[in-house]
């Protein structure tokens, strides 16, 4: 049976759209009392897992799921072996450097040598500051990022950035955009190749929908 | 000022109670509707932050914080350089080894060699089958482990068990522990050598309500 890895968070609703628009329903992850990790569309064609946004290119690494939807920004990091078919259109966001406003750096280049960096996305900083020939520390973080520069830890953050709004209510400015970002089609290259469970036809009508 | 780094979730509840109890209110972050990160307390003696329980090591290695609470099975796998000053006896619960209830295994060294475990603690997982001679993948995840085994990605998960609930909800069963866990107070090594902002009072007055 076809099975789907679908992410936890801000991108499940229009995930669950998606699926529902080419007749698969797994709108009851969306009921607030949901306990359930895994529930069967009600025609039994397909399966669901609903995963944390992170595990997902795990889930279709492995072959357990052969499609997911997951942001590009985690493909991006976690670089997993996992075949991306489509851009979904939602789900924008860019990943950014950003400091407090009342700092003088106003590009990546103007930080300091040596200079501290929180962020969740450790390699795709890593890889920005390298680019630019500049030695930062990167200082791997969970959550709320954003208290990095708030409380002296950092010189800036790379993260996510949608609407803004999180950076601002915390006196911070967006300073260089590394990459955009929105929601992936992705699913197992052996899978997709060998068309196991008529996956194709899955995709096909995934793309006709976007 | 001392700063104290408060771990989100769990052992939220019992840390603000134990800094009650000294005296130093940080209660504002209980409430439903808070969302910020740091609060002076009323007495203006201590600032606490809010942050991922993952992430209070980081702020007391950096110095950001120089007290903080965090599970000993965080400082197990991330493995700090912070000082462990006290066992605080709250958010008891341990790190185990969990298998199907259907499955032949009944300790780790049953495993099949070259099995693979699913594990949010992947360098404690590591450790334990090293020290077994039994090689294993690991496969790391960020959340609901047990569905590692319940789609057959693994054999076996390594996670954290308090009741037992989760577990037993998804047909899984215990089978070996790693370790006890519980909350612990731990400090910036070189703020508790040379003493600054007072910090062996607050660690008495803290040993005192344990």
């Amino acid at each position: 049976m076809l099975t789907i890895a679908l992410p936890k968070g801000s991108l499940l609703r229009d995930s669950i759209d998606r699926f529902q628009q080419i007749g698969l329903d797994f709108s009851a992850f969306l009921e607030p009392k949901n306990r359930q990790l895994q529930i069967l569309d009600p025609t039994h064609r397909a399966k669901a897992l609903l995963v944390r946004a992170w595990d997902v290119p795990v889930y279709v690494e492995y072959g357990q799921a052969q499609l997911g939807i997951v942001g590009y920004d985690i493909l991006r990091e976690k670089k997993p072996a996992v075949a991306q078919l489509a851009d979904l259109n939602f789900g924008g966001c860019r990943l950014s450097v950003a400091v407090p406003q009342a700092s003088p750096y106003r590009r990546s280049v103007d930080l300091p040598p040596h200079g501290r960096v929180a962020s969740k996305f450790v390699h795709c900083a890593l890889e920005h500051f390298r680019r630019l020939d500049l030695p930062v520390e990167i200082i791997p973080l969970y959550g709320s990022v954003e208290l990095g520069p708030i409380t002296g830890m950092s010189e800036a953050i790379v993260d996510l950035v949608s609407t803004g709004r999180t950076l601002q209510e915390n006196g911070l400015m967006e300073i260089e955009v590394l990459f955009d970002s929105s929601a992936r089609l992705i699913a197992h290259p052996l899978s997709y190749r060998v068309n196991g469970d008529r996956l194709l036809d899955w995709v096909e009508k995934l793309r006709s929908v976007i």
